[in-house]
């Protein structure tokens, strides 16, 4: 065992901050697959059975929905009825990272979750930067290259323009859906 | 404590490949700056405590050199002699992974190490592909934008092209010598 090594338990836990987005099919508040497998792969490959070596930063980040499809039933009448729906934006940011806390605590890991709004890639650059998290794990759709070059993937951008260690966790084949746009 | 998880001590360890080579300047058997930075975040961030619940791939790609300039005081008058030359070859190699082993023994990690020949970032993939491991881990020269351009790095390739998830270990600037090439 290595209990007399300076890695010992007495060091501050290892911070992994976890981008993690909901279903684009299921929608909120469900995790998009990738975002499940790169928090089950964390839990599964790194922290075992170590709980108190480890904290996890559960960040999401929300796309700013400038034409509002989200709200098709919803009547605006006044500036409030956005604030509303801001509200309800966020509410449901909320429910979806109740999935990940939760978990975490059944398993006792320390844990924080917060919401920002903006470009996934952009956001996530600003909070390792203030949160300088220890590595940053993120989920793959595992795009063919063929759809790479049109669609291009926050991680492959993420690995380049981060300051800390970047794991990228692609999905399973097997996990895939037929249109990899939809998880 | 996550004890009572699935992903607790009974699972079979978690399998990390690292990469490693020797020093540009200082050479055989001394491992590059980068090497270590890798090794030591692996174990200081990842392994922690946990000794039995990783295993460690040392993996070091020695790169053909078909000028023989590494034995440039050696005298070649028949084919025994670059037989000797490529067991020399062979021999720092494997005083290079001694480096390795040893502190990983001394933690209680297990640990497996082996030599191959041939261009690095091919031969990594391959034995990804055959090993299989839970994740890669390699380390970086952290070449600024300019360099990167002509030089390339074997670990954007690897982010790329690997089956498992990579991690890219940059070197902390004070650790970078004035010339990045040098390691």
């Amino acid at each position: 065992m290595a209990s007399s090594s300076s890695a010992g338990e007495e060091a501050p836990p290892t911070r992994i901050m976890i981008g993690v987005n909901e279903s684009s099919i299921r929608g909120y508040p469900h995790p998009s697959i990738s975002s499940r497998t790169a928090f089950d792969w964390t839990l599964q490959r790194i922290v075992r059975s170590n709980a108190a070596g480890f904290k996890l930063l559960f960040l999401h980040v929300q796309i700013p929905d400038e034409d509002g499809f989200d709200d098709m039933d919803s009547i605006y009448a006044s500036p409030d009825d956005f604030q509303s729906m801001n509200q309800k934006e966020k509410i449901r940011g909320i429910h979806l990272l109740q999935y990940f806390v939760e978990h975490s605590h059944q398993l006792g890991i320390q844990c924080e979750a917060w919401i920002r709004k903006g470009d996934p890639k952009e956001v996530i650059c600003q909070e390792v930067k203030k949160v300088q998290p220890d590595m940053l794990v993120v989920g793959s759709r595992g795009l063919g290259p063929f759809q790479r070059v049109f669609v291009g993937t926050v991680s492959e951008y993420l690995v380049k323009h981060v300051d800390c260690p970047v794991v990228t966790i692609k999905r399973k084949a097997d996990e895939a859906p037929y249109d990899p746009i939809d998880d």
